[in-house]
């Protein structure tokens, strides 16, 4: 994967948009023991917790369109925090909802993993 | 400052945009030359130029109003991720606009400061 922090977070969203409205248990690789998922204020830790609820959402279909993507370097060397704001559209809904993300990514290795994923709906 | 990482980041936020809502300035205290600021995809480092930045906003008067805090355990002991949505008025504007504001902190002796800091308008 790409080092440069914009690539590799440009990158990340990409993939993780992609994989999440194909086939949302893909995602598990992105996760570690460590990593945490609050998901609309309901809060799961390690990847199996995090692909169950990833899972259990109560839609078929998905679609993201992401809006801006926003990172800085984190704490520790190769760290990146990322802030996404975007819309999606669920099932036959027309009407779509905004929506803000926050991942906090981890190099290990050639790859990065998702240690904090925030994600919450935005009422205008 | 409290020790429970949900009545940090209550705190941190109510602080922080009082703060904001008041003197901008006086929010130099929470930030130090490795903090980072990203407001509206513009970047800054370190307490002065984020500072200039926040101070020279083109605004007199703006009020945050709070929506939603979450917040995760982040990669080191005591570090907490902290996103946060909301709306905001600006002088005479009588229109909200929602907006996600995403902050790492990091806890320093008895306090917290914020090593990131990503503001970002949310348009539905």
């Amino acid at each position: 994967m790409a080092q440069n922090p914009e690539e590799v977070a440009t990158m990340f969203v990409q993939y993780y948009y992609n994989q999440f409205d194909q086939d949302r248990a893909g995602l598990a690789s992105l996760y570690r023991d460590a990593s945490m998922l609050t998901f609309e204020s309901a809060s799961f830790k390690g990847t199996p917790s995090i692909i169950e609820k990833l899972q259990g959402l109560p839609f078929q279909q998905i679609k993201h369109q992401v809006s801006t993507i926003d990172l800085q370097p984190g704490v520790a060397p190769g760290h990146i925090l990322v802030l996404v704001t975007g819309q999606l559209l669920v099932d036959e809904e027309q009407r779509p909802m905004s929506y803000t993300q926050s991942f906090y990514l981890v190099p290990e290795n050639a790859q990065y993993y998702v240690h904090n994923d925030i994600f919450k709906l935005v009422y205008g």
